[in-house]
């Protein structure tokens, strides 16, 4: 991996946040070598008794075996509390049978020390592809981390899951329901081989919610289809990407039950701490120097919205010309026109931020060029793309694509 | 735009090669100042009487008004001859409506100045988007051209329709039909904003085939699906993307007729020469120091087949680890994974070049890391993808994702 010292000038000028204490939940983390020396690779949260666990999953025909094995777990008999393990360094995908073997030796290690069905225990695994996970290295510190368990240790967790990330991801939530307050707290990591149209990364948020599976499952997959679906760093897509959220009912708050008001309440908490972390993911892109958000309106249908925002955030020369603070619009001509999505030249608008520079198929009579290359010496781009056919719309956050990218990917494994 | 002052490093040894004189076609080319200076920028081929006209095209929905024009003349009558011209330095795409009347000023000077119905003028434009072009610098300047034209000149042509291109690209073939030769000359530009499922950049092909139109078109747009539509440099796809073929009919051998051994054989040819200048193409990709083929075999039909071959081509991760020299084949798995194309983790078995390294869900149990990183310094590199599901294949030509590649484009238009 080519070493990245310098944390990215997009992190949170504050640091990690404070997170709020979730009631029902405690983590541990610590180094266990894994494949890193020196920092913290493995990472326990333990839920009480009666938490519910809903996911969202990359969709990759290649994923791992950690993935598989969450996917079959998730609507599993709570009663008798849950645990999520994750670990860094290696992804345990493409490591034939064996992967499969190292997850069974995981949870069963897991299950046998905390004395929680095997069938509730939840494990990710992120970094390098397709060389065996040294199971054994994880297995002999369970008992360690079990001692670790603290309610306040989610700062821990945060770091011990990251890989390239240079900073910790972590974003909170609080939603009144019935006079009483429910907590929302979510981790995140990831920076490269970001894609949308799946879950994304590893993710996982934490809420003392009362809430059945069911419903914590449709908010979970409907938030995730306007927050982690919307964002690309390289439009590579992971084999490992992961969301898991865990509710633990130990509010005093009554019953989140669907189609309420209240369910209404709690999905707009959780979306935003889910949008928070998909954004700090972007600014954490591997070599990005600008956050950028692609904000397409007047398509035809939905799904042409996705298409040409899509197009527009993944394409190579329009995030070239960001990391150049080039207004280059014409590349943004160029990525509606390659979509295939329905588009009239002559009915697109172009802006960058508030700068009208296109319109009626051409650049706009009143564009100036200083105002542009001006705007574009910002941190937050917003690319405004109206296609003047219908009323559909979809954002998507990208981030620049700069020499940092290449110095990272280009000897990551050597 | 970034001054890159170095020949590509996979530039053909031996330069531009001679291509032979195709009788019926003359050529000129000259400095016109379209953008650049101290170059040639502009290009005028003329066909005699009797020459019919085939292409193929970019589908983009935003593309330039000289292919629009294009379009609609390729089958006009070709009783009383052809020209072609292309410039260099501005695309004249995304231009409104000055951009359709540019085309019909350059047109109509080409026409009264050579006496050929202007329906039988096509022209091309290559270079910046959404600028104005300046025709009076080109309309000026067809006497001159017209003055200019040489049996012979097809070099300086070639030269003439460069824009990031860091070499002319040039390829020829020969066919003999009942006795006699028919020959075939190409010249192509393309460098950056290079991906399959359209015409692909500037080509233009000359024979002196006598060939109806109908079956020349339907040989060239055979012979584009594999060849331009299996490149790509950076999955950005051209608004200006054109392919011209002129069969001049002057040759002495007799009519190709479609369905014939011998239209068989011209179409051997004819796709050589195509495929010789789409590879060159990508040889010449912006930033490129490794020319990669992606041979896809096994997968379940011809549309999974190249949905995998793009998959890999397009993915920066993958263009960047060859970039690196490292072999790592966790990202090829990642990039099958991704492509939406039908794949069995437990059945895939992957190659570089003659390395195996991935099979059966793992690493090989034979791999070896060193032999398979000493592959990886060649110049040229074979990646092979078996999916193990059916018999359908696909190859796609590529090149590696560099610092060059961001240096390039991170400031072509400021």
């Amino acid at each position: 991996m080519a070493k990245i010292e310098s944390v990215s000038p997009l992190a949170p000028v504050g640091g990690f946040p404070d997170l709020p204490i979730i009631d029902g939940v405690t983590f541990s983390s610590l180094e266990a070598g894994v494949r890193y020396t020196g920092r913290t690779d493995v990472m326990l949260a333990e839920l009480c008794p009666g938490s519910v666990v809903a996911g969202t999953f990359t969709t990759s025909s290649t994923r791992s075996a950690a993935v598989l094995d969450c996917q079959k777990k998730l609507g599993s008999d709570a009663s008798g509390g849950a645990a999520i393990f994750v670990n860094s360094g290696n992804s345990n995908a493409f490591t034939g049978k064996s992967g499969l073997e190292a997850v069974g030796k995981i949870t069963e290690a897991i299950s046998s020390s905390l004395g929680i069905n095997e069938n509730r225990i939840f494990t990710s695994s992120t970094g390098v592809i397709g060389e065996p996970l040294k199971w054994e290295r994880i297995t002999t510190k369970i008992d360690a981390l079990k001692a670790g368990l603290q309610p306040d240790g989610i700062t821990g967790a945060a770091k011990a899951i990251m890989t390239t990330d240079t900073f910790a991801k972590g974003a909170s939530a609080e939603v009144t329901v019935g006079g009483e307050k429910i907590k929302i707290a979510g981790i995140a990591k990831g920076s490269g081989m970001i894609a949308p149209d799946m879950a994304t990364m590893l993710v996982y948020i934490f809420t003392d919610a009362k809430i059945a599976q069911s419903v914590l499952q449709d908010l979970v997959s409907r938030a995730t289809n306007t927050t982690f679906n919307c964002i690309t760093v390289d439009s590579d897509t992971s084999t490992s990407d992961t969301l898991i959220a865990a509710a633990t009912g130990c509010t005093s708050a009554p019953e989140i039950l669907a189609g309420t008001p209240e369910a209404n309440n709690f999905f707009t908490a959780l979306q935003s701490v889910m949008l928070e972390l998909s954004h700090l993911v972007v600014k954490d892109g591997e070599g990005a120097t600008k956050f950028v958000e692609v904000q397409v309106t007047g398509a035809s249908s939905d799904a042409d919205a996705r298409k040409i925002a899509s197009s527009i955030a993944n394409s190579p020369l329009v995030k070239t010309a960001i990391a150049g603070e080039d207004p280059n619009w014409g590349r943004v001509v160029m990525a509606v026109g390659k979509s295939g999505a329905a588009a009239d030249r002559d009915l697109l608008s172009i802006r960058f931020g508030d700068v009208l520079v296109a319109e009626n198929g051409w650049v706009s009579p009143n564009y100036s060029e200083e105002a542009a290359a001006s705007y574009m010496k910002n941190d937050h781009i917003i690319l405004r793309v109206d296609i003047g056919l219908g009323a559909s719309q979809c954002t998507m956050w990208t981030c620049d694509l700069t020499h940092g990218y290449i110095t990272i990917n280009a000897d990551y494994r050597s």
